[in-house]
């Protein structure tokens, strides 16, 4: 195992403390927790926004704390779901009376951890609500989860739920808006290599040294298919074309592109892909509002790459572009 | 090799497509060349920022371009400089009248390719000045490079001439502050594993399973040494030292950090190691004004890591925090 680490059962602590330590004009550490917050929270009547998740999807969740987007990240150990007491803490720590909504990517750990959160936080007198985000198209049903996984599209939910809640929303009004970007957001993703949880010190899975994976999960968790590896050109149009097939576009649609990278592939491959992906979309006649290319949703060092599609309205294109201050994310 | 490519000799062709349909609300290519401009270029009166060098750093170069920051930038092949004529283009695309910056990494081809395109721009009646970049305190002399090597200390100088030249600076004070922030910059990298150049298909030097080389270059040049992997404090200590030894620090002197991911390096392991560069910054009474962790300067999917450190004083503080449009370095 090649890391640069201290102890390999404590990467989630230091981690933590190197991020706090990187960002205080943004974020700081909860003490005694796993969780981030926003530096301001709680904020006076805005709704609070929750997410998180195993560790090792950096710079998911944490990245994306700051104004216009999230007010905490809660962080489990390497992927592994986060306590329902730390997600508990954080729930409490941006509870600014207007209510709390908390953003759950679909893995059963994660739904039953988060929603027993929510239920104890209620105990306590808070209003919780939330999003489950499946958008992974690959498989029905995985590993770690029941129905589809969430991925990168997750962020676009930060993102625009975030700008939704700094406008001063309620908290049905998020949970609303929140519901429209989880129906119109799919992604899928492919892998060429797997990462190396430290504290298991190999890799999760073996592909041989010509072989990818298509449909993989951001766990490792198993995809659609092993075969050669193709080119940019084939492996865009795979995942476009299985992306595409669960969307409903009309001619002249506008959508949000997201080209996300695993751990390890160079933004060179990224932009190569990308070039093929906005081909095809123009070829289908859809109008590419906007495209993020870059490291949003990774699975610690895997080569290999998702694409999201997010179907877009006036008012989502509104929220995506309005101001974000967090590190990950600045517009 | 297990890379997202189509042809391994039109990697940089495919790549700099897939840049410019990405962002093209902030950038555009140059036809039949591989310059990538800001869209606006060229701005009437504003001195005109230029770098660039061999592909395969992503996002440097184009990825810094934008209000604030760089005006084109010239893409080699990978780890390869670009030629004078690619250069000559960037210069005359980005004259606005007010003359041309060239910010040069230390390496002797993109050196002599770029002041022999600022000749020929001489010629053609445009103004041209340049600064060379030299923060890699490991070693002096290597394999391309005579002097010390120019790595992510470069980001800085973008910024901060970027900056200067947005504010309607003359190419007389923007060669001056350049100047500054190079006198002030240094950094030191390691890694773990080599990129693979994609026309060579092999990596391009070998680490054993449990090694490490100290003050690698960005194009795998020797550094230092090669030994046994540490761990994060350790190689945080060892880097930090030896960037520390050839600065001229007082007690409450402030600093701008970057902590660098060469490519496969996990944010994670970024933030690890950071939290021990603050450690020992805070040890020594330095004041950490701005921390950077992320993939700024990399060297394909090589696995390690660079800390630069920039000592500040009033007006690089302001450069350094002013707005900047950038794709990748957005303030």
């Amino acid at each position: 195992m090649k890391k640069i680490i201290n102890d390999p059962n404590q990467v989630v602590q230091d981690m933590i403390k190197g991020m706090a330590a990187a960002f205080p004009e943004c974020i700081k550490h909860l003490p005694e927790t796993t969780v981030i917050v926003r530096k301001e929270a709680p904020i006076h009547h805005k709704v609070g926004l929750v997410s998180g998740g195993g560790s090792g999807h950096e710079p998911a969740h944490a990245g994306y704390i700051g104004e216009g987007m999230l007010d905490a990240a809660v962080a489990g150990e390497v992927f592994t779901s986060p306590t329902p007491d730390q997600v508990l803490e954080a729930i409490k720590a941006v509870d600014g009376g207007a209510g709390v909504f908390l953003i759950i990517k679909n893995y059963t750990g994660d739904v039953l951890n988060f929603e027993m959160a929510a239920e104890l936080a209620e105990a306590e007198g808070i209003q919780v609500e939330k999003v489950i985000v499946n958008d992974d198209v690959a498989v029905e049903d995985s590993s770690f989860t029941s129905g589809r996984r969430g991925i990168a599209g997750t962020v676009f939910v930060h993102k625009i739920t975030g700008a939704k809640a700094e406008k001063g929303a309620s908290l049905e009004e998020v949970k609303q808006v929140a519901e429209k970007v989880v129906a119109n957001v799919r992604s899928m993703g492919m892998a060429l290599t797997s990462g190396t949880v430290p504290a298991a010190g190999k890799p999760g899975f073996q592909l041989a040294e010509n072989e990818m994976e298509i449909g993989i999960g951001i766990h490792g968790e198993p995809g659609i298919e092993r075969k050669d590896i193709g080119s940019a050109d084939e492996i865009a149009e795979e995942l476009i074309n299985k992306v595409l097939a669960d969307m409903n576009f009309s001619d002249g649609d506008e959508a949000a592109v997201m080209v996300n990278g695993l751990g390890a592939t160079p933004e060179m491959e990224l932009f190569i892909l990308n070039a093929k992906v906005q081909e095809l979309l123009a070829e289908k006649n859809i109008n590419v509002y906007k495209t993020f290319v870059d490291e949003y949703m990774t699975s610690l060092e895997m080569a290999g790459c998702s694409v999201t599609l997010l179907k877009l309205d006036d008012e989502l294109k509104e929220l995506l572009d309005a101001p974000s201050k967090a590190v990950s994310f600045k517009i």
